[in-house]
Order: structure tokens, then sequence, then C-alpha cells
């Protein structure tokens, strides 16, 4: 079992910069990269594209709700068929930037709350995973909701992500984040060595969290090649830089690397 | 010879509509889609493309500058190098959007302002054809711009159009519009059959203008095939219909029709 | 009692138009100003206001979400201190081009899905209307729902408004426009005449509704000056115009103009 | 005389941030607001109006170009009307928040590049100026553009500004800012003394800087009062809090603070 580390990059906006990417990217297997509609923009895309292209970092397309305000983290009322065209657009818009980079695209990660409005709303699942199964990747996606995505259905493989930087409850609930007491870099790694060793992370009071099995019961899984169990790391966090260098130790040490 | 018709298209904006897209759409040969930068968003792209398919019309990426408060007709000082990374965003997503719906690019046509910028500016006209050339499409320009657009520089197929519901000075220079007095529906059809049998439009003072030859002469068609020569008109005229109807009468009555 | 008109303006957005305001206005007492946010921008509120003055309409401000794209009509999850400020925002900067041109801020009537918003959460009106309440002016809401609104919490004079050109259930609940059958001017001048006469609007089944008693029935209305009373009509309904005249007969014909 | 500290402030956007506004607060005499269009939001102008009342400091409205994505820094060719729209809108909102924060707008200053086209083009300062006469409060101008802006026109007192956080040329020629070489805070520091002192700062050679009279002859300066000159520093440059202190300092050591 090999363990890739993935992380959202590109969530500048004009002016505005958010994350430390130039140091982030050596560090990673995979980059997301937002798409201009909850953050980023073209050049931003294709400065980060370039960098990702400098460390030999695959990239996917980070598509989201169109509402560059909110940073697509607040629940929008959009019709499916509006999201179908609108995840066309982006991913494709990315898959242009990469190809005339002389990249390609990797896969598919859908972003913030609309990821929560896929597990929510069969509706808004079929309309994106739809979008993303013309680009015949793989997609990106929380682990344990392929049944809620419906990636299944049009064939799109699944590769299930685990968060190390945020708590999850016994149950397995990713918690909100908490500013004044946010998750150590000395966590983030015994987590990836849990998880490397036995399969299992480690929940909010310090006790395994069966990941990849326990929530996919029913041979979700076929489509995961090995190497698909990715970890996410949040670069917007104001300790990610350390996160990361924990998480890629962790990652060393248990020999998992991709 | 053969003359074409290509039409803006898709140059709506969320609750606001604009020019009888449907209506026109039955007439036309090629639909050049606004990409959501100085008109359209990704629903209403989507719509116009699954419209072209229904009437078997070719569509090509129509970017702009990314000004949709000025429909891309005012100018702005933008980077080239960010002029790259925006026309490859917006043609990437047109494209993704065709070839989800089962068609392909079939060209690009620069908008407005940006296409001015770039025969005025090597830089911007480098920056566009650049991005261009990845999609290893035609591109549509004036007729007499070729050698401004650069478009030769990257190997990128020119197929000069002509505007024919406005009027040109006897040097070939486009006039400003006059929405009072917009030229009439049978001036259309007249300057057509004109172009077909002698190459030359009709000048605003109802001499023969030499659209061809007089302003392309060092051989920049070399690229273009016979089929080519398209001519444009604007859907978004109070007289489009009536316009649409006299330039197809006119291809008709001159048996040039694709 | 008296009835007055008021109808929503301004809504075009940069290139593109919406309604015929200009033949609208002379027809009207009151014009609801989009201020930029689902619909309108600084030109066409300066130019919406223009034309009010030429016809001695008195204008109020029409703050809505932050949603061009959506027109202001998508419910978005928005925290009420930013609804605050944005209203804030919206009908200042409405305020400031009426008192540059002349004239003073008559009112605020909010917008398409906000409107339902408050009606829903008592946070949301609250942030609202906490924020009209800074302008001292009185604010124009559904007939019926002056308590959902908080209106009297902060003191703000609520003008209860009814739609003529949509039908209303016989409970008072407004109902989904139908495009293909619209209400007819007729109907809507009917509708008016009863009101004049009765209080009472015609109802989709042709039977008295008793607008402005049967819903507020606790006092709500003790800020409302005999003239209060308003009818809204669409602008943006392909029968505008015919409605606009059919409603102003109806006035007219009953005596209770302005 | 006195010299007082302005600071552009509230020039984060969405999600991003921009500069340490909490930090710099305490320390200045008037914040400049972004009103959303070049930078900042309606929550953002909020906070920051909260924010500089916690502190005692006055607050002007800072309008700009309407291109949130290039912040206002790129040229636009936005037609004198237009932009006479966009001030009134702009400042009309900036004000409205401040007075139901029981606040009021002490002055306004132009962004940016629309603050260039000012002085480049009377039409665009004529509309500017015009707009801004409206809100009868003085505006805050480059030192020796006076004239360029008309604001005598209009009989809008204008304080002069300086920057001491950017180099001027012998000529009073602003430089480019230099990242790598950025002005040290000691220097800030005496620049400020050799104002108090002399009236002149200290150009890019060393040598003395005749600010408020050799670019300022013809009686321009009959509307300041004399606590109207001000330095300006930049909130968003990398060492912008040791600028603020070292400019404190020296206002502080002169004994001009207000």
């Amino acid at each position: 079992m090999k363990i890739s580390i993935n992380c959202d990059m590109g969530e500048a906006f004009g002016r505005w910069k958010l994350g430390p990417d130039e140091e982030l990217m050596p560090l990673i297997d995979y980059a997301n990269v937002a798409c201009g509609f909850h953050a980023g923009d073209p050049s931003i895309m294709l400065r980060t594209i370039r960098l990702a292209k400098k460390y030999g970092v695959k990239v996917g397309a980070h598509p989201g709700l169109d509402d560059i305000k909110g940073f697509g983290r607040r629940e929008i009322d959009v019709k499916p068929e509006e999201l179908y065209a609108q995840i066309l657009y982006q991913v494709g818009a990315c898959k242009a930037i990469l190809e005339a980079e002389g990249m390609s695209l990797h896969h598919v990660k859908v972003h913030g709350k609309l990821y929560f409005m896929m597990t929510k709303s069969e509706a808004v699942a079929d309309a994106v995973v739809r979008a993303i199964a013309s680009f015949k990747v793989p997609m990106f996606g929380l682990s344990g909701t392929l049944h809620e995505t419906g990636a299944n259905k049009y064939g799109v493989p699944f590769h299930p992500e685990t968060f190390v930087d945020i708590d999850y409850s016994p149950e397995g609930q990713l918690q909100p984040v908490d500013f004044d007491n946010l998750v150590s870099p000395e966590m983030i790694k015994k987590r990836i060595q849990s998880l490397a060793e036995t399969g299992c992370g480690i929940d909010n009071t310090g006790a395994p969290l069966p990941f990849l099995f326990a929530k996919q019961p029913k041979g979700g899984l076929s489509h995961i090649p090995e190497e698909a169990y990715t970890i996410c790391l949040h670069g917007d966090m104001p300790s990610a830089m350390e996160n990361m260098k924990g998480a890629r130790e962790g990652i060393n040490a248990a020999g998992v690397n991709l």
C-alpha cells in the first residue's frame, strides 16, 4: 500500500495570495488546482500548473461553486443542469491550460460545499459526475462517500481521500476546524503512520478510526488501484508548512511513498 | 468559391437575453459561442451548443476580454501573459462542453476589442495566437488582418471574414454602426452577390471594395481552403433576422452556399 | 383610499436590457431601482433615476442578494451580518445617486429571494430591517408579511403591496408564473377595481381575496398612511405594457389614483 | 503645521486578507476604506469601519475602478459619465455604512489607476470630482496634482498627500516600487522629520524635495487647513508595520501630531 499527498493549490485570486504554494509544491504528489469559480483565475492556474510541472506533481482540476465571494463554501441553490455545464467549463479550462503546457489532466476533485451538496442530493451528484465522466479521469473524493457521489454509475474511478489535519469523530464525521486548537504536526505524522500500518486513522479521542473499510463495505473500492489512497492537507492553514512536513515524514518513515 | 455565414451566438448572460439565437441558428453555417468572459455563461454555452448541434451548425469558441460589464468592448490594459492564460481557459471550457455533447471545436474567433488590441500590439497578438495554436484549429479573423494577428507565426490557419451588415469606407475601414440608419437587408443581399461574383464587397459610397485581395497581397492566404471565405452577421442588431434572411438569399441566389 | 403602482426598474445589466422602462415610467407612481447586486449597475441606476425624475416618479432602492448570475432568485446561505452590510451598501449607493441628482430616497423594497428568506428566518429579517431602519424611510413588502419581516421592531413603516399580474390561491399564496397562460390585462383591471371598491382582490378561482385585512389582523397597519396601499406590476413580463395600461385604467376608473 | 497619517484599509476581499489592518489602525489618523470595486466588500467595509471607530480613526471612502481582478491598477477605457455614477455608488455605499455605525464620511480619496487617469484626462477628472462634490467632503490627492484634478472647479477642498514609503525622483515623480530594495523605516522617519522642519521631503538621491510649494504655486492651497498635510503609507507592503512605526515615531519626535 502506498500513501500519496494531495493539496488544494492555486487558491489565490487576482492581487490576493492564499497559502505558501511555492514551498508546499515540492512536498506533494497531487495538486488540485482551483478553476476560477471559488478561487483562482486563469493566470494563477497557469502559474500553479507551471510550478507543479517543475516539481513533477500531477494536477487535478478542483472545480467548485460559482461563488468567488463565498470561496465556494456557501450553499447555493443551483439547478443540476447548470452544475453539469459549470463542471465541464471549469475542468475543460484547466485541462486546456495543462495541455498547452505539456501536461495532462490527472483527476478531478470537487471543492468545498459543492462536494457536500453531492453527498446530500442525488440530482446534484448525478450532474457533477456525468460532467466528470466526459473527461475520462478518476475523481478524488472523501473516503466513505463513494456511493453518495454515484461515481460508479458513470464508470468514474473513485480515489478516496482522508484528511489528517482536521479531526474526525469516532463515527467518522469531520469536525469543524478549531483555529485556536489546530491538529499538531506530530499528530498528523502519527495518523499517517497508523494509516500505513493498520489502515486506520486516529479519531479525535485518540482511538483508531477504520477509514477505508468501515465506510465502504459494499465493494465500492473495485476501481481503486493500490496507490490510490491519498491524504489531503490544507494549504491555507496557518500551520500548513509544518503539517506538510509532518505528513511527508510520516509517509517516508512508513516507507509508503509513491 | 463558397461563402459561409458565421454569427456570434450565446451572448445572453444569466437572466438577460441578447439576439434571437433560436431563429438565427437554422440559417447559419458557423456559430461563434461566447465563453463567459464578455458574454455568456456555462449554461448558455451548453444551450447554444445543443442548438447548434440540432441544426448541424459548426461551433467555434468566441473568447473575449474578461469584462462582462463592458461586453468586451472597452480597452483594458491586460498583460499578454494573462491573455494567453485567459484564451486557453475560455477556449478549453468551450471545447469541453462541445466534446461532452458529442461535437468538436471547429475554430476560434477572437471577440470585440481584444481582436483590435491584437491588430495594434504584437505582444497581444502573439499571446493570443500562441494560445489558439494549442487547440490546432483555424482562427476566423477580419479580412485584411492576417499579418497583424501573426497567425502564420504559429501555423494557425486563418479564415478571413467580412462584415456585410456594417459599412466599410472606400479605404476598407469598418465604420461605426449608425442605429438610426442601419444597413438594409437588400444591401446585404447585394453585397453578398457582389462578393460571390467579383470577390469585391460594396463600400459605403456604393463602389466596389476588393476585400480579399487588396488587403492581403503577400501570399497570406495560402492556408485558406476555398470554402473558407465567410461573412459575419450580428445577431444583436434590431434587424438581425431580416439581415440574416437577406444574406442567406444572396448566397443561395449566387449558388455559393457551403 | 388611494392605490398606487410600483414597478421594479433598472433591471438591465451592462449591455443587456430588461423591460421597457422608458415606456413604463410615465404610468407608475414608484420605481424600485435595482442596486447592482441582482441586477442593474451604477450607470443604469443613474439613467433610471433620471428617467424617474423626468416623470415625477418617486424612487425606492431595490436591494437583493449578491447574485448577478442568478438574478437574486437563488437561495444563498449568507450570514445575517453580511446581509446587514450588503443592504447598507446597496441602499446607500442608490441614495447617493438620488441625492446627487436632486432627488431623495423614498422607500426600500427588498428583492426576490432575499425577501422570502426574510419571511422564513428571523435572523435574516432582523439583519435586513436593521439596515433599512438606518435610512429612516418606509419599506414596501408583500401584503400579509409585516410580522415576518419584523419591520415594527425597528420602527420601519411598512407599506403592503399586492401583485395583480400574478395569481394568488384562495389561501393567499402567490402562484408560480405560467408563461403560457399569463394573467390578462382585463383581469388586472378587474382586480384593481375590486380592490378599490371592496378592499379585496380576486384569487385564481375568481373569488374575492381579502388582502389587507385577512392577513394583517393584529394592528400591524398602524404605520400605514391612507395612500400606502400599492400594487406591483412586473416590468419584465412579455405583456408588461398592456398590463400596466390595464392597471392604470383600473385605478383611473375607480378614481383612486394618488 | 501638523502632519497626519492616512492609510488604505479594508483591501481584503472575501476569503482573502491583505495587510495587517488590525495592527495598523491604532497608529493612523485617517483610514481610506476600499469600496468593493477594486478591493473590499460590504462585510469587510463594515468590519474596517468598526475597527476605525474603536481607535478614533476618521474614515474616507477609497473608490476605484470597477476591476476587482486587476485591483484597480489597470487602465480601463470607461466613459466619464459611467465613472460619475460609479463614484457616487461607491462613496454612497461607504457613507451609509459609516452613518449606520454612528460615524460620518470624512473625505474621499480616489484609488490607484483611476487617480492617474484623472490627472491625464480632464473629462475623467471632471466626472470624478463632480461626483465627489455632491458629498460635501474634502478629497485627498497626490501633492502637486490639485490643478489636474480640477477639485477647485467644484469647490472640493483638496488635501495634498505625500508618500514616504515610495521614492520620488528629484523632479517629484513617484518611482516604481522595488520590492527587493524597499524604503527603510529609518528613511521614512527621516523624511517625515524633514517634512515637519522644512516642508521638504527627501528624494531618491537624498536631496531635499520641496513638496508642498514647488508643485502647487498658483494659490491652489487656499482651501487647505493647517492640519491638512497628510502622508500616506501602504498597508500591503511586507514592511508595513515597521514603516508605520517609523512614521509615527517621526511625527511624534517632530511634535507635529494631530
